[in-house]
């Protein structure tokens, strides 16, 4: 096995493992040349290309996993929904979803025929990866409720959390909905050979936490239990600390949290009964040097005693960041971890 | 004195005081009509109009304070800051600063000369208030430098942190200069004569608890020590949870959360040595009925052991509320804790 699912099932790892979420991204001059004028579901949706783009971001940083190459919103195509992804702005739906009509039209996900091209990305990904472990992913239906009600990405979700409260049958509706896409989405790409999956409640934060046990917890962890243990999960949620609890109790494997919680913080609200992954702030990562050294130290010293231990950025890759930052960032955590053994 | 200071004072109040972010505001039709086709800097340097508003808003919601009319920014033209305010996006700054130059070429807020008007603006408004007490405010250095440097609202602040991280001196230097400012605005504004004072930390929230503690704990409790307990002070940050400890630590009387975090998990946190104010969402208020007044009930209850309670909403009013929801929300809270003692 590998150090990355060694640390998500909380086994004695020989060193910390380190990922980054969007480590295939503009600030690599690979990628760039890799996408051209592409858009990025052009690319997910080419094997051939999505593939490479996995690859040559772990070959060139050195990380102990790769995550697939696909968008957030690429499996809502198969519902119906209809969107375009607007560069440095995010996911423009036309035709937003409000009313109780708008969702009772939309299509049930069906995973023989819809975002098949993302399971071909798997089986080629995996025979190139050649044993480096690859992680699945799926938005989580309140944060894709929440780009399919507003439309445009929106700060606060209003329309969101006003279709929550004002109108709870199309809420349930919609996440029934979502709840079943990501489950047969999540399953077909294990059944394809993903090694872990991250569930990406990215803006599941703006909840208060009586309001997320109400309107949200119940879809998370039926999804959790429709993966039954079959390959470890990651629960992602930026400004997650007043749901850490939460969230540990949808049972998934490794929570996923930024620098706006101290990681010995979530051990201990967990009981060290979860893995945790994260958790520099991007920015530092970006400004490199003896802040990004001093930071990540303060990580690693936190996390020593602790079981469980994927080493991560808060959130996406800036756009700005220098490779040279991130290859070093992973020899550090790498070297630093091991000498310890 | 009034509920609205016994409650900042953690002292026995007659019933729970409520008062509103943004009640003057254009959710409000009556604040719609004096404002015109005027922009929010207008009004605020026109005290005729500002304590107008001010009171309009107090005597139509029935609520237990007012708060001075004035743009967060406003006090930043005193230093030479360039900007203006569009409506629905916020503050944009022309020449943002980011360079040591840029940060030593800020001039020195004059507390005789700069924001008279809305000194002024309190004078009236207090006349006019007639015994209903009035609050004063300031953006804190953290969140004003966030304007200044990102130029526009952002929603990450990376600007903003890479000059904290990368350029330590220009840091200090900024938020010593924001911390004068503020220190002599908000004397001043007490002088005027209002009651209590609100921190805006708005955006501080992004940071990690160490960065907080290091880059600007020391200037907001430089801050509250200027005030010297004259008038009580009300500490807010959105997205709070994970730095309550470090806002008690301020020695702020008063912390207003958002719905992220329960008002009792602050109580607790804190040994019950601060006043809590909140955390309706707003989202809720302008959804009005039953979710308001079930989620409005739930805080009360949180806070029925406690001292020290004003109710409000976790942010500002949106515009899209109805001021009957308002209304209601006041008569709600007045009624359910006048009728427990």
């Amino acid at each position: 096995m590998s150090v990355f699912i060694d640390a998500c099932r909380r086994k004695e790892a020989e060193y910390t493992p380190v990922w980054f979420m969007r480590q295939a991204g503009r600030y690599l001059p690979s990628y760039r040349s890799l996408k051209g004028s592409r858009n990025v579901l052009e690319i997910a949706k080419d094997p051939g290309l999505a593939s490479e783009a996995v690859v040559g971001a772990v070959r060139e940083l050195g990380v102990d996993a790769g995550i697939i190459f696909a968008d957030i919103m690429l499996p809502l195509e198969g519902m119906g929904v209809k969107f375009r992804i607007e560069e440095d702005v995010g996911p423009v739906v036309s035709g937003p979803i409000r009313t109780p009509d708008d969702v009772s039209q939309l299509k049930d996900f069906d995973s023989r025929s819809d975002a098949v091209e993302v399971y071909e990305g798997i089986d080629e990904t995996v025979r190139k990866l050649d044993g480096t472990p690859l992680i699945g992913f799926s938005g989580a239906p309140f944060t894709l409720a929440g780009y399919v009600v507003e439309g445009a990405p929106s700060r606060e979700l209003e329309r969101t959390k006003m279709m929550m409260y004002d109108d709870p049958d199309s809420w349930k509706a919609l996440m029934g909905k979502l709840t079943s896409m990501v489950e047969s989405y999540l399953d077909r790409q294990i059944k394809h050979g993903v090694d872990a999956v991250q569930l990406f409640d990215s803006w599941v934060g703006c909840l208060s936490p009586a309001d997320y046990d109400r309107y949200v917890l119940p879809y998370t962890r039926k999804i959790i239990e429709s993966i039954g243990g079959r390959v470890p999960t990651i629960h992602f949620c930026a400004n997650s600390g007043p749901l850490i609890e939460r969230f540990q109790s949808t049972k998934a494997d490794v929570l996923s949290v930024d620098w706006r919680v101290a990681v010995d913080d979530v051990w201990r609200r967990c009981a060290d009964r979860v893995g945790v992954q994260g958790n520099l702030d991007p920015v530092v990562a970006a400004v490199g040097g003896e802040t990004m050294r001093r930071q990540t130290g303060d990580i690693l010293q936190q996390a020593q005693i602790h079981r469980g231990h994927v080493f991560s950025l808060g959130h996406g890759v800036l756009k700005v960041t220098s490779p040279s930052n991130l290859k070093q960032l992973v020899n550090i955590v790498h070297e630093k971890t091991r000498s310890r053994k």
